[in-house]
């Protein structure tokens, strides 16, 4: 069934006005007719199946039938911060991360991303993440859009930090230090509803300035297997791993 | 570290005969020098950090300084059987999938497969993701380059899972039925080296009678999370998921 997210303001108690790209679909993509049924999902995370009642040029009205009870987002906000990487290896990272229940993106100025935003040029790109985003979003049957936060550099991203339960950073020299964090240590000592903060290097990885910085404001070093991953491969395998974690294993959680 | 996969017959005792586009690599874009370290792999998996002797025209000559004790391969050998997808998707499984450990690849010529594949076209194509492999298995440090297996229909998929310790199916269905059976209950009982088979449908997903038939040849049915994955993103998360479960929570089992 198709799934479409409309704004709280498009919600009158049960009738819901669809209208723009929403409606377009409806009416000349799936050319839909009254009676046929799709899920609304309000932004705030609640979903219903509704009936579609009437279909104007550019706008349809809805009414809800039934209300949703599950839940597709994980237990856990998951925010990635990813390291600028070149390309549009930021696409892959904001489609496939959301697919994989990330809660918001933020993209992360670090000192040796390769790529440089400039304001012009992040606003172009904002509008078609945002696309990106809520497309994943509804093809894989979420409750709510994640955000894109606007870019930040070291400094910010550590002011950022503080307003999180848990922050990492995806670092593969870990595993070879004495000050081992296992990525699992992490996640089994995380409750529902935590805010997690998981910040990626771009291709060159974190500087060692970058690293220090992170580990002296708290951000925790873990590493994510024992495999080299690419920058745009980071986030995918912590998402995985931590709905893995939490939403396979199940409530009891597994002491290492 | 700059790393090589070199065949068996090129390695004598502790020296190493590099050719081809390898020594192209490291005369020509690297442009190493005798005293110059690589890292070089055997391809049964074994490495050496290995010294640069000796660089001609074509080739280059090295010698074997100290073996690498370190396993970057999975504990069990999981082979992908991806359903033909649209595009080029199937190179981002490839490339992925290789980096997050995965034994062997199968592109199954799925019912739904919207893409066909024909004799001709195969060699060309394996050409290319035999490249994409080997590349993606050096930069992520593995320690031997997954198999592209031949395309396979669903009957040939299911005599060659008669080779499995395990067999399993993405089915997002599976969750709302009463034989759920968990992904994580399927990990648990793994032993190390066993060959595990994971189906994965096209866009379309599978069919109702691809469905029955690989239950009927005890396929098992498991979801992948409770969120609607792509077709290119759910062997990343199995492969994720794997890895997770028996790298990073160690060898202690997760009851559930």
């Amino acid at each position: 069934m198709q799934r479409y997210f409309i704004p709280k303001a498009n919600w009158q108690n049960n009738t819901i006005s669809i209208e723009g790209d929403d409606a377009h679909h409806i009416i000349r993509v799936m050319r839909m007719q009254a009676g046929d049924k799709i899920i609304c999902n309000k932004l705030d995370a609640s979903a219903a199946i509704c009936e579609i009642t009437e279909l104007n040029t550019d706008s349809v009205t809805a009414e809800v039938l039934e209300w949703l009870e599950s839940n597709t987002e994980l237990p856990v906000n998951v925010t990635i911060a990813q390291g600028l990487p070149k390309g549009d290896k930021i696409e892959l990272v904001l489609q496939k991360g959301t697919e994989l229940g990330a809660y918001a993106f933020i993209p992360f100025q670090a000192e040796r991303s390769v790529v440089k935003w400039d304001a012009r040029k992040t606003d172009k790109k904002l509008i078609r993440f945002s696309k990106i985003v809520k497309e994943a979003s509804e093809q894989s049957h979420r409750n709510r859009i994640p955000e894109i936060r606007q870019a930040m550099n070291l400094s910010q991203l550590i002011q950022e930090g503080q307003r999180y339960d848990i922050k990492l950073f995806a670092y593969e020299e870990e595993a070879k230090t004495n000050e081992f964090h296992s990525f699992s240590s992490v996640i089994n000592q995380v409750k529902n509803d935590d805010h997690i903060l998981i910040c990626i290097g771009p291709e060159g990885g974190f500087s060692q300035e970058e690293v220090t910085s992170l580990k002296q404001h708290d951000f925790i070093p873990v590493r994510l297997g024992p495999r080299i991953l690419r920058t745009e491969t980071a986030a995918l395998y912590a998402l995985s791993s931590i709905s893995y974690h939490l939403e396979e294993l199940g409530g009891t959680s597994c002491q290492q």
